[in-house]
């Protein structure tokens, strides 16, 4: 197993970083927005479009492979990068939050959690110790450790057994876990209590994981308190490890989480909202359903050089969504996610080049800079 | 207006000719097999992607265009070909079939049909000369007549009735027709009936179109019957015009019209087949949920060389299927038509050789030829 993290630069006024995470998949330039691929396809697109709208890296979901078609038969067919087509690094997710969405159908224990399944509603019981050997059949890059997923809001007392909890099954992950392994990423909980943010954060990190994740966020709670729970965490996090903010998010909300120095992001923003006909554009989000576009010959966003802007209207665009057609959720795929891989390289060259404060001031006078609703629902859970 | 129908070479054993169709868009080779484009895509296909499987033109349905988004909106935004971004030539049908499949609906006089949208029930008043005039502001390169498409079974009275008025329609889509517009093809009725097929061919034939389609065949017909009315009919069309089969089929079907003389086919059985699972091969047809290929590693089909079969496996394309991913359908699509044009292709260079009658052969020793069970489906109706 080859994992490396290198920090080529920091950004002079940020806390941001430049760098590249190193797998034996290949490397990836950070910050990195990863998209999610959950049931073993980025929904709609190839792996070579992935690649030609500038993709590096993707997430896998661990439950949904696991469930469907099953670790093993993925295992038996050579992993999950021979399995999906996809020679780059993937990064899988431990199934914990989406485990934790199922609600009543949930029962945590010391040991683990039984749940029952969304599809045909049989039971499974996953340990850390399995959803360590499931993400190594898999053969990720990266690895994420059990944790559980509190939901916002939740009461301190609860939070803090919740903690512990959290920090002993990640003990047993990196017990489990093999020198031939994928690198393994701890998750830090704590609800929205600083204290607790601070003693989940410490006492992963002094048991020396290759990377560190936020977790718990994006998950109902204001803009705001995710920013404050950032700037509580990251101080404790090591300096010299990718810190991964987990189903996170609006580029407005990747971007004040990497100038707190977050290095990944993954969400099925760009790619659900792009099957339901929301585009990003550089002036900011637009509805390609409302019959303002129904005859206009210009392209979703007139600078994009994605394959959708070069060749297609929104008045075709408009059609091919209201027609229900799936090249709708094809063309929109790759424009949303052209847009936020130009996006990060945007970033990343202005860290390198010191400009991440124009960026930012520019980014927030161009954009409208919507608000999400409801964030909850950036995450994966039914894909 | 460019359109120019050559044969190239006439087969020594069958009634088959090997031809070239030239139109404004360019030219294409006939046989030729039109993929259907109900709605302005090929579902679930980039343009570039059809070229890639080897499709030189494509079908456009007047009726889902008439409908949404307005053939006006088409035209004002430049065409069909410049709005879906497909430079080839397209043919469009005229809208009688899918008008005449929505039944209680549809109403019928001398001047033209009344009927209800399928989409929003508001009711429509198309003629021949609208339908022509339809088919100019889309920019097809092959237009075609409105015609009376009379169900299987029909009384001889009433097809006897129904092919004059048939006729009639043709001469006044004639009439309407401008210099500068595409070629128009005619279309030839008479249900089952000998004598009516002749009647209806001799009479389009008099009003010298540019080429000349048999309608009202794949409409739940017993093969035998269809053949039988494409041996009375071919002998009554020209020579040197395109003799177009609407709605037809299974390679075996395709196999068996050309080796009767005829030159064009459309369908939505590669199409429809790859989004249901089906999937076309060498050694038969394939259904990709079954059991069995749950860790199949090898591609549909070991001799293809398609995208699908050069990079994924039958285990992953029925994860896929099962996991009703929009991947699932476009792999599939891209198989299913790169089989039906590599099919066309190898027929192209039979006649070439002398070789179709050994194809033939070959064809039918090689595939389990399952017949089909409902050819009526597979006329685009609703897409």
């Amino acid at each position: 197993m080859a994992f490396r993290f290198e920090i080529l630069k920091k950004d002079h006024f940020s806390k941001s970083r430049l760098g590249r995470i190193e797998t034996d998949h290949g490397s990836f330039s950070t910050p990195a927005f990863l998209p999610v691929g959950t049931q073993g396809t980025v929904k709609s697109l190839t792996p070579e479009e992935l690649v030609e709208v500038g993709v590096e890296a993707i997430l896998g979901n661990t439950y949904h492979l696991y469930l469907r078609p099953g670790h093993e038969t993925i295992g038996r067919l050579g992993g999950l990068h021979s399995f999906i087509h996809w020679e780059r690094p993937i990064l899988t997710d431990s199934g914990g939050y989406q485990i934790f969405s199922l609600g009543e159908l949930t029962k945590i224990s010391e040991e683990g959690v039984t749940f029952r399944s969304h599809l045909d509603g049989s039971t499974h019981f996953l340990t850390p110790e399995k959803v360590t050997e499931i993400q190594r059949i898999l053969g990720s890059d990266i690895a994420m450790v059990l944790d559980e997923c509190v939901p916002y809001p939740s009461s301190y007392e609860y939070v803090k057994t919740s903690i512990k909890l959290t920090t002993r099954w990640a003990k047993r992950c990196l017990q489990e876990r093999k020198e031939t392994d994928s690198a393994l990423f701890a998750i830090v909980q704590g609800g929205v209590y600083r204290d607790l943010r601070e003693e989940s954060a410490q006492a992963l990190v002094e048991m020396n994981f290759q990377g560190y994740a936020i977790g718990g966020l994006s998950v109902g709670e204001p803009k705001s308190m995710m920013l404050d729970v950032l700037e509580w965490t990251i101080p404790h996090l090591p300096e010299n490890a990718p810190r991964y903010l987990m189903g996170v998010g609006t580029p407005e909300d990747i971007l004040d989480a990497i100038m707190l120095g977050i290095d990944l992001f993954d969400c099925v923003l760009p790619t659900r909202n792009a099957r339901n006909g929301m585009l990003f554009t550089s002036s900011g989000k637009m509805s390609i359903k409302q019959a303002q576009y129904a005859e206009d010959r210009r392209p979703i966003d007139e600078p994009c050089l994605c394959y959708t802007c070069r060749h297609y209207s929104r008045a075709y665009l408009r059609h091919l969504h209201l027609a229900n057609e799936i090249l709708s959720s094809r063309l929109n795929t790759i424009h949303n996610l052209f847009y936020y891989m130009n996006f990060m390289k945007h970033i990343q060259g202005a860290i390198r080049e010191n400009h991440l404060l124009d960026f930012y001031k520019a980014h927030h006078s161009h954009s409208n800079g919507l608000e999400i609703e409801n964030p909850a629902q950036h995450h994966t859970t039914w894909g």
